[in-house]
């Protein structure tokens, strides 16, 4: 049981968490901060919060476990904001999305409280944002990573690892050099691939036609395009050293694709799209994986 | 009334067009030619087809109008084996995901045909293949189009169009330049893009790993990478041109989506990334676009 849980920011990730622990009966009182009056009201009204703080300082006075669920690039602040008004055995723990910035944020501003900050990454999601889309359902079934580091308390990781379980997620443990390395791959540089495809089309002058002409595949290819602009800008800049290797990487997978075009070398297209299909249809099948996922 | 249709290929897009014209009454017969004995009887089997031949020349014999439905790399030599066959005045078209190639192929092989032949692109599809893909419904609100040439006849053109139109699809009509141009952009260069991501994931030690933490994005975005490695080869290389040009695009913009990261240029992301969110949210809104559709 979680006396009284702070969140900050009160979006899609930390919205979903206050519904699921109080749906699960697990949490007494929970406090909500946003940068947003909007925000706070709505999160209030939609009975995400009980409480709804003004100032971070605040939100996290009486908090025994604290959410820090904001976009990457503000969770420095947010930690040199909260440090000094945290209660002594206050747990801290956060959603960003890629986890050596956030952890060096956390390290340098939390101070001793550091030994108390459980990085995570919850992979959930959709490409909806702000209180109105959270769910309580939106961790069930899905993974949360946690990437505890050597001076991580042990009964906080614990605590938080029980947290996340009671919302319904299975937690897993990695470092966090693997962590951001594989969702770069996964996520992180999808994303980019997308948002470059849809903004090349959104400058064509047949822009509007050529959409009407595009089908089911490439909506499904896109979707990820709809995403928050800010949110994605601070993932790829704070995973800045995966991301530009996978990049890398990717640039000279599609070299080798335009060169076989180019000499009109069939055998290595049905080489490589042959691969990338079994691969697909056989090392991907995860029965647990739902569809209302983190994009 | 369709008196004697042939389909050329009996996989999804020719399977499907004889079923939707059975199911609307609107032929007679139905004869199909696979390469491979098992699809000929699969189809047989399915009620796809009415009779199966062994020959192409058998196929068409007696044939009224032709639908020439295999990978696009096949086109030339079925159009070569077929041109000494035809009844006088019968229609031939096709399913060819790029025009220009398979327009080339059929001027040179089918002869005084030739202006009796129809090019058409039906966008519609799975990432499966196969009669047992084929679906009746395949066509219901989705758009077929045509490239008339200059040598095109006029009825032999407003036969097709009618032919697509019983079949339950919007038919269009466009030039073979735009229409191999759009395609490039909605479809074909996606698909490169998906399968190349695929394949460097799959290349990976740790793939196995990597596709468990992968969420619903990646799952869309990667389920073109699904697609026949044939097939795609075939339009790689039939639509090379606008393929290469949108591929040059794609890798400029990406140029620059990698520098911003390098330079730690937020405001150049979320420009990019806000003007793909927002093409994606209020550009690509297509009431009537189904989600059975070409990937």
């Amino acid at each position: 049981m979680i006396k009284h849980l702070s969140i900050i920011g009160v979006g899609l990730i930390g919205g979903s968490l206050a519904l699921a622990l109080k749906k699960a009966g697990v949490v007494e009182q929970v406090t909500g901060y946003a940068r947003s009056a909007v925000a706070r009201e709505e999160a209030l009204a939609l009975g995400i919060i009980d409480n709804s703080a003004e100032t971070l300082a605040e939100a996290v006075a009486d908090a025994d476990v604290i959410f820090v669920a904001v976009p990457m690039g503000a969770m420095q602040s947010v930690f040199e904001q909260i440090a000094a008004h945290l209660k002594p055995q206050a747990i801290i723990t956060d959603g960003g999305s890629a986890k050596q910035q956030v952890v060096d944020a956390a390290r340098s501003a939390l101070g001793e409280a550091f030994t108390r900050f459980v990085p995570g990454h919850p992979i959930a999601g959709t490409e909806k944002s702000g209180p109105s889309a959270a769910l309580a359902e939106l961790y069930q079934q899905h993974r949360v990573v946690l990437t505890p580091v050597a001076e991580t308390d042990k009964s906080a990781l614990e605590r938080v690892r029980h947290m996340w379980q009671q919302a319904g997620a299975d937690v897993f443990e990695m470092t966090i050099e693997h962590h951001d390395s594989i969702l770069a791959a996964t996520s992180h540089l999808p994303h980019l691939l997308a948002f470059n495809l849809v903004n090349q089309l959104a400058q064509r002058e047949d822009c509007d036609e050529v959409l009407r002409y595009a089908a089911g595949g490439f909506r499904d290819f896109s979707r990820i395009a709809s995403s928050d602009a800010v949110m994605w800008r601070d993932i790829c800049l704070g995973n800045r050293s995966a991301i530009l290797e996978l990049l890398q990487q990717y640039r000279g997978g599609l070299d080798l694709i335009e060169k076989a075009i180019r000499e009109d070398d069939g055998n290595y297209l049905i080489d490589i799209f042959g691969r990338a299909k079994q691969a697909r249809d056989t090392r991907f099948a995860e029965p647990g994986l739902k569809d209302n996922s983190e994009v």
